[in-house]
This record gives C-alpha cells, sequence and structure tokens, in this order.
C-alpha cells in the first residue's frame, strides 16, 4: 500500500498527464488539419498549456508531497522517482532562465530557417551564441541537482539513464567498425547489378490504401489511430488515440510506405504501455533511444528485411500495377537497402546514419563543454564529417545548419537515434533466438509473434526500468552495439 | 487607464480564454476526427482543463483582485463586469452540489439515449427528477447570489440580462398571431402546386464543393476556418480557426446546405468578434440568443430570400445536373419553405418553430418553481402541444424525450432558439431600412455589405451588450417580435 502523499501526487499527475494529452492532440492538430490562419492562437492555447502544467508540477504541495511520499510495489516505486526526476528538473531552473531560454531558442530557430535556406551560417552565428550560453547554464544547473555533468544532464532529459560515457565508447567502436566496412559494403554494391528505379506516377489514394493495410498488418488497430498527412510526419496523440502522419510524393511511394512502417512502429510503442499507469510518469515510453528502438525495429530489422519484401513485392504489384521486375524482394533490396556517403542525415542509410550522429554528439558535448564556441562550429562540422565519412559539405546547408536541433535549444537529443537504431537490432537478435522461424512469419506478412514479444518485453514495461536495464531485462545484456554491427554485416557485408 | 488588479486579472482571463479555446478544438475533434477508441481519454483531458479553468476561475487570488479592479473606458468597464459574473457563477454553488449534477446529468444524458430509443419515459423518469431537484438548488443560489429569480438564473447562463418577465410577453403575443395566422398560412400553401421534389444522388463531392463556396459566399475565408463532417452539425473553434462541420445525405443535399450556411452565420460572428480583446470575457459573443440571431439572419433572412433563391437556382443546376423546373427560385422556395404542423421541433419550418419553444419555456420555467413535477411532465407536454399546435404526440419519443437538453442539465436554453430568430428579423429589417438595394445584391449572391453592417453593429460587439442593448443600438429599439411576424406575414401570408 502507499501513503496519502502518493494519492494525491497520483492524482495530480493525472491531471498533468491529461494535460499532456490535450497539448498532444494540439500539436498533432496543428501539423495536420488547423488553417493557417489558427496558429497565434494556437500559440496561446499551447502556451497556457505549457504555463499551467509547469505550475502543477512546480507547486509548493507536489514539493512537499514528494517528501512524504511512500510507494509500495516495484510499478508505484518507479512511478515516484519518476515523479521526483520530474519535479527536480522543472524546479532546477530560476523562471528568468526558462523564460531566456524560451526566448533565445524561439528567435534563433524562426532566423535559423532563412539562414539554412540562405547557406549562411552568419545570420544565425549571434542566435545561436546565446542559445548555447542559456543551454551551458541550464545544463550546470540541471546536472547539480541531479548529480550528472551538464551534457549529461541534458541527454537525461531524452534518455533517462544514459550519459556520455556510456554512449562514447560504443560510438568509437562504430566509428572504428565503419572504417573498415563501409568501403567493403561499397565494394559489394558496386558489384552488384543496379536496382531497376521505380518511375512513374503512384496516385496518393493507392499509397495511401497500401499505407494503412501495412500499419494494420504491424498491429495498428484504426478504432484507436489515424493517419494522416502532414509536411513533417510524426507519431502523435496518446496510447488509446493514436495519430500518425505521413507525406505522399506521388514520385516516390516508398518514402510513405516506409514512414509509414517507422511511425507505426512509434504507434505500437505508445498502443502498449500500460493501461494501468495511463497518464502516470511510469505509463509514459522509456525515453527517446527505446522509443526509436520501436521505430526502426519496424521499419529496418522487419520490414526491410529480405523475407518481409518478399510479401510487399505483390502487394505493391498490386497497388500500382508495376511490373515484378522492380516489385520483386531482390529488386526492392537494392533500392531500399543501398548504402552511400552523403552530407544529409535524414537521408542517411542504416550504415552511415551513426557516422551523422556521432559527429553531432561530439561537437555538442563540446559545445556545452565549453570545448568548441559557436563560431569555429562550420569548421568543426567540415573537418569531423570529412574524418568520419570522408567528405566535405559544399556549404553550411548541407552541413551544420541542416538540422533544427540545435537552433531551437535542443541538445543532448541526437545519441537516441543510433542509440535506438543499435537497440533495435539488439532486441531483434533476442527475438530472431527464441523465433527461429520468425523469417516465415515475415514472409507471410504477420508480424504479431513479434510484437507481442515487444509488448511484453518493451511496450508493457512503461518507464519503470532504464534504457539499460530495459535491454538487459529484454535480451540478458546492456546496449551491445555487436548485434548492431552483426545485423549490418549480414545485410551488406554478406 | 485601469490598475495592477484588473491587469492581473486581464493575464488571468486571458489563460483562461485560451485553455478554453484548447477545449473547443478538442470538443471539435472528438466530434469529427478523432478514432472512437479516443474517447474515455479525451473525457480525462476535457475534464483536466475543466477542472483547471474552473480553479483559476475560482482562486481566491481572482476574488481579491475582482474586489480590487478598476477599468476605464466602456469596453474594459464591460469586461470587467463579465469577469464578475464569471467568478460570481463559479463561486455561487458548493462543489458537491458541481459534482452531484455532473454526475446526475451524466447518468441521465445516458440512460435518455436508450428511454427516448424505447419510447418509454419512464426509464429516466427518476433520474431526470433528480436532475431537476439539483437544477432547482442550483437556480436558487445562483439567483440569490446574482439578484435574480430562479430560473432567471439558469437562462442568464445562456442570454444574460434577458429574464422570463422579458420573454413570457413575446411568446405570448406571437402564440396569438400563430393561432390565427397558421391556419392561413395553410390554406395558402394548400391553394399553390405542389413543389417538385429533387430525387435523385447527389454525389458528396459535389455537395461538398457546394458548400464551401456558398460558405465563401457569405465571407468565411477558408485561412482561418474547416469544413469537415460530424453526425451532429456545429460551429466550433476560435475566432481565428473556425470549425464548421455538417452532415452530408446524398438523397437530399438541402439539409447540408442549407445547414452549413446556418453554421457559416455562426462562424462569421465569431470571426468578427474583436480582436483587441480575444480570450477576454468581453471579446466572446453575446449570448446563445444573439449567436442564433446570426446563423438564422445568414440562414432563413438572406439565403432562403427569393432573391437569393435566384442566385443559388443555376449553382444547384450546375452542381447537380438537375432540372431548371426543380432548380428555379420559385420551386426551391416550394420546397424549402414550407409551413406544417410536426412533433420534432429541429425538423420544424420557421413559423412553428417558436410554438415548440414557447412549449418547453413554459415547462422548464415550472419545472423550476416547482409548479410542474417530472411525473406529470409527459401530459403536460402533450397538453400543451395540442394547445399550441392542435396535435398530440404518439408517444414520449416524438413528445418530451425528443430533446437531450433537460436530459443534460440545461434549462433555459430553450428561448434562445426563438429569440435569435426574432432577433434575426429585426436586425434584417433594419439593414433593409438603410438597403433598399439589399435584393439585388442578394440576387447577385453578394452579401458582403450585410455582412459589414453585422459586423459592425453585432460582431464587433463582442459582450460589450447584453442582447436588448445591443438590438437597441443596432435597431433602434429592443426586441420586437412585430418585425419577424412581419416577416412572416410577408413570406408566407401573402
Amino acid at each position: 500500500m502507499s501513503n496519502a502523499a502518493y494519492e494525491r501526487l497520483k492524482a495530480r499527475f493525472a491531471r498533468l498527464g491529461a494535460l499532456n494529452e490535450a497539448a498532444g492532440i494540439l500539436h498533432w492538430d496543428a501539423s495536420a488539419m488547423m488553417p493557417p490562419g489558427g496558429g497565434a492562437a494556437r500559440g496561446e492555447q499551447l502556451a497556457a498549456l505549457a504555463g499551467v502544467t509547469h505550475e502543477l508540477l512546480t507547486d509548493p504541495r507536489t514539493g512537499a508531497d514528494l517528501e512524504e511520499a511512500v510507494a509500495e510495489g516495484e510499478w508505484d516505486q518507479a512511478n515516484l522517482a519518476l515523479m521526483r526526476r520530474a519535479h527536480t528538473r522543472a524546479t532546477a531552473l530560476p523562471v528568468a532562465l526558462v523564460e531566456a531560454m524560451s526566448r533565445a531558442n524561439s528567435s534563433c530557430e524562426k532566423v535559423w530557417r532563412q539562414a539554412k535556406q540562405d547557406a549562411d551560417f552568419a545570420k544565425v552565428e549571434k542566435l545561436l551564441t546565446e542559445v548555447v550560453r542559456l543551454q551551458r547554464e541550464a545544463a550546470a544547473a540541471w546536472g547539480a541537482k541531479l548529480g550528472l555533468n551538464p551534457y549529461d544532464a541534458l541527454m537525461d532529459a531524452y534518455q533517462p539513464g544514459v550519459t556520455a560515457a556510456d554512449v562514447e565508447p560504443v560510438f568509437a567502436a562504430y566509428e572504428a567498425w565503419l572504417a573498415e566496412a563501409l568501403p567493403r559494403a561499397e565494394a559489394i554494391q558496386a558489384a552488384k547489378p543496379e536496382p531497376v528505379p521505380m518511375t512513374g506516377r503512384f496516385p496518393v489514394e493507392a499509397q495511401r490504401a497500401l499505407c494503412r493495410e501495412m500499419a494494420e498488418r504491424v498491429g495498428l488497430e484504426f478504432k484507436h489511430a489515424r493517419l494522416d498527412e502532414s509536411l513533417h510526419p510524426f507519431c502523435g496523440g496518446n496510447p488509446s488515440d493514436i495519430r500518425i502522419t505521413t507525406f505522399y510524393d506521388e514520385a516516390n511511394p516508398a518514402k510513405a510506405l516506409l514512414g509509414v512502417l517507422h511511425e507505426t512502429g512509434h504507434a505500437m510503442y505508445e498502443r502498449g504501455l500500460p493501461a494501468g499507469f495511463a497518464r502516470q510518469p511510469v505509463g509514459e515510453a522509456a525515453g527517446m533511444a527505446a522509443h526509436e528502438s520501436q521505430s526502426l525495429i519496424v521499419e529496418m530489422q522487419a520490414c526491410r528485411s529480405d523475407a518481409f519484401l518478399a510479401f510487399l513485392a505483390p502487394k505493391l504489384r498490386q497497388s500500382f500495377g508495376i511490373s515484378t521486375r522492380i516489385a520483386c524482394a531482390e529488386n526492392l533490396a537494392g533500392l531500399w537497402r543501398r548504402v552511400g556517403r552523403g552530407f544529409i542525415r535524414v537521408d542517411a542509410d542504416e550504415m552511415t546514419y551513426p557516422a551523422h550522429v556521432i559527429l553531432r554528439f561530439r561537437l555538442e558535448r563540446a559545445l556545452i563543454a565549453g570545448d568548441l564556441e559557436v563560431p569555429d562550429l562550420p569548421a568543426a562540422w567540415n573537418a569531423g564529417l570529412k574524418a568520419i565519412l570522408g567528405i566535405v559539405p559544399p556549404n553550411d546547408a548541407k552541413g551544420c545548419l541542416q538540422d533544427i536541433h540545435w537552433y531551437d535549444g535542443a541538445f543532448g537529443y541526437f545519441p537516441s537515434y543510433t542509440l535506438g537504431a543499435m537497440a533495435a537490432a539488439q532486441l531483434m537478435a533476442a527475438i530472431r533466438r527464441e523465433m527461429p522461424d520468425l523469417d516465415q512469419h515475415l514472409a507471410g506478412g504477420d508480424l504479431s509473434a513479434m510484437m507481442r514479444w515487444l509488448n511484453l518485453h518493451v511496450h508493457g514495461q512503461g518507464a519503470r526500468l532504464g534504457f539499460q536495464d530495459l535491454l538487459r531485462q529484454a535480451t540478458g545484456k546492456p546496449l551491445d552495439p555487436g548485434d548492431f554491427t552483426a545485423h549490418l554485416t549480414a545485410r551488406y557485408l554478406a
């Protein structure tokens, strides 16, 4: 049993959770539905919700109850610990700093759009310098309260329980592996015949129907979900009302299809969160790396496997009337599993994607530590990309201006992408050990057994365990990048 | 200038207004977008928002600031008075009563759906008795704080500044007029040839395009609006982001078209509210009767006029490929301006609609006063309908069970419909006096001059004036049902 203070906290966090869900629907609406003229009012609505939730979290009564509260049982104890962490994070910064960050991020992000368009870093240099200055201040304040190094305190917001000291050796090992593996993969690829490209027009209506069918194949029930369109695809909503979006390109059906499979992986995680702790901290996902592992295990591990491509190929032929020469498993693999050195992270293949993340991780860590200053960022970027991929971007739009993250004040997020990709491979290896016939399932378009396993070991665990403990419990070991390189070796170096 | 307490109040009400806007979008989403499985979570989200806004309004600091606050200038003084009224209404009831009402209304409303389906009043009699008991208690408490009779205190929630003593003589006069006018209108109608019905299939896509075009004709800019579908059409959203919905019946395009014109009238009111007082009480509409006057002046006064029907007829022919015999102004008038005695309020024509409202007004007033008890309601209903329209419903589903209002705890709302219809006629008479060539505009599908007049005299006034003062300022006199009967006389008794 637990005490009255904990019960009061549960009620307060339930309200907080419901208000966060409301904000989630408003964010989705702003991207997928809202008429353009509604933006200013939407800003007021979201600011009011953010204000109210911040006040709930930092209310002195919340602090007093957290001191008194006692919870029993693993789940409630984890819930209480997460409440304390949320309260600590919310109260660690002086209001003046929070407001200064909000203003600085917002100004910088606006100017960044123009700077990127003009490939002109100078335009945003001063504003980014101010963003970084405030991030350093916040990182120090959070770190002091959480007992973490400043950069770790920023990472903690996205991936609780993972530090730079965990990440650096994993990334260094990957960098070393890649230096040897990438040229080999390129040579193997070059020795094969070029895949036949998908050309022609792929009507939105047919794409939408196929995306919907594939999302259902993964396990998404549209009684609890929507699929809509937005410029930047995402997964929003809440566990009983999941909203995924995509963007249909009539010249290329792969973008929406693989994008929807990716977002469906996120959606299945949210759908499978423990309903008994809905709108409680422990009922949420276990961080962004864990979330990314679920989108990538669906998109990259399952749906780009030979087995699933064999299932998908006739579906593509039926949907778009294309030939077997184009829509066969082998040609799809050739099209959708190409490696290559590029400048743009979001266009990267699964083998080079981590290189982009490693570059950003090192640069942002140096920025926060004060070992790198903003004026030196473009040169450091270009040198870093040269070192890890052997290429230099022709301009900063294809270099350090490409991603919104830093310009919007999001430092410590980037590692999640690669931690997620590695975790996806590790989870898939564990699934394959338990289900030696997985490929037969995938070849029949059946992900149900795999999703049941993920539901049991990941989705249904909520935020009870940190990232490392979640992996340990699910796979018998903490993060092991060996499963990821083994996966890449099998796929690209065989 | 105004003092610090008033400035604090403005900030607090701005947040309140933003949270109410958020709830408005969530309500729209629940009707137009949400997957069915999202309902329970949506309930939690809306309850959290309602809880937070109630706490903001009843916060002791709000009360203290209201005592101290001084505002200068007509608008801010009206704003402060509306803040005081909102605070008084929110604090007048003990929390236990508010919660009891919420539970009783919710239970009763659920059972009412079944009772209506089964035409079995007994099923819901006890629950409605409890709803009425609590409404009496709340009406007395609100009345005591607001210096109003109990029933007037309920009406005040929907139509501030209008009392039963204002309404009863207006309704009595209408009843007397109708007793003489309705048989004459029926005789005139019977002497004319039957209109040719619209039959066939009217594709949703063509209906949607026509509805959108007509909404734009009225003045709606889709940069700030959406048109979607829901089971029960409504107008929601906020002034810069208006959401109207409709329901397309492929057998009958008139329903959606006239419904969209009606909702567009509501939408134009919201769009035209004073932007300088956005999210402040004085920046809202002047109550439900004023709102209904704006939907009806568009739908009934302007768009069912001979002049506008002449504009609409060729549009219908183009959209649906129907003959001139069916889609000509005269035949449309015959189809869309028919009088008749029916049991169902929402299906009633504009001449008999007030009879349905008068019946409900008298019954609900007697229920709140304790002059009528719930078990006697069905008999009182049937006797009342017999007296005013000469017909008796075959069962309670077509009688006292037909409307959701009472079963959901909404007493004092019904008069708004007819006050709105009367105000629409009065405003239109004023417009016609100032614009003798209005019909030429309408015949060209041009409502812009009329909408500019309404914007100036109604929309842009916000809630600065009460219903009667708004009419007085716009038309030179308080509510005068003579304009409404003159309109009906011209349309149905000529």
